[in-house]
């Protein structure tokens, strides 16, 4: 096992590599291909980079930033679960957080102990930075599926209360202001269709 | 034009989204395809948030962080300018400016200015902050040239002593640890070849 810290990480930054492989449901919005959970997490940390000042209440938004970049780190083992895929939350959640032991485990033991806390806060979504995080990352989904004629929606029959539903109280416990946009222009969307 | 702030942040958000689809050089470690700007994007900033510690001297980490997140999206409008291609260096910037005017300008006006000034001080390398974020978009690509099998060295004839010349300075101005270790790697890889 490697014990030189700088080389640790850069073990750590190949083996991440993979995260650009992982194809979630989402297309991008010229709907020319699958997005994948590296550009995607690349997209929420631009998000939050721009959008704090919509949080529901102060957040650290350089804290923010950090979660965002790591929190689908564990796909690299166990890939992505959709939205809508009705797949298992406690197995999933099981296997998610062995995956993190797993890759963080691999950095010098500060850096992952860091790390696997911001990572488990993100997932607990117990504290406003996590809880903002988690808003931005059904906001970006739900944006791309109203700008692609209903993208993940329509593939898998999602309806407008399901929407309300999956998205409504991650997004507006997060932030009141973007749900008050996302929830028009979902309604506006189902409307037309 | 768009006056409310979060429509124009939105509005921009949109417009991003075209860097998952600037191809660059580099292929992704697997060798499976070219990697895009916006996933590169992503893994710098993740090379920032690991390898901070190793940085000329001290840095402000967020900084540095929101900086790797924005370095490329004039690419949006101007495409990506590979290493090696001898494109005239002064027409390029001139054009990058011009792209991130123009993007940038898309934002509120505070936020514009902001981040307008972030990318400038990236560009100009006249910071602390600036020179180690710059060292590590020149720390990845080399990694991944050793990691492939001479990546883009091979497709164009790039030798060992312009690879010294083209990101030595670079790398060691922002980081002397890891271009001690990177040049070991380039020294390694060409005494294979
Ligand atoms: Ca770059």
């Amino acid at each position: 096992m490697q014990t030189n810290p700088m080389l640790q990480q850069l073990n750590f930054l190949r083996e991440i590599d993979r995260l650009k492989s992982v194809i979630r449901q989402s297309p991008l919005l010229d709907q020319s291909r699958k997005e994948n959970s590296a550009e995607h997490s690349w997209h929420l940390a631009m998000y939050a980079l721009l959008l704090h000042d919509h949080a529901a209440s102060t957040v650290n938004i350089e804290r923010v930033i950090k979660m965002l970049l790591i929190h689908d780190i564990v796909e690299v083992d166990v890939g992505d679960t959709p939205i809508h895929s009705g797949a298992s939350a406690q197995d999933q959640a099981q296997q998610e957080c062995l995956a993190a032991e797993r890759l963080f485990g691999l950095l010098p033991q500060a850096q992952a102990a860091d790390l696997l806390a911001l990572w488990h806060e993100f997932e607990a979504a117990n504290s406003e930075d996590a809880k903002f995080a988690k808003a931005l990352d059904r906001v970006q989904p739900l944006l791309i599926n109203v700008a692609t004629d209903g993208g993940t929606w329509t593939e898998n029959n999602v309806s407008l209360e399901m929407v309300l539903q999956r998205y409504g109280p991650t997004i507006e416990r997060g932030s009141p202001a973007l749900w008050s946009h996302c929830e028009q222009m979902a309604r506006e969307y189902f409307g037309r269709t």
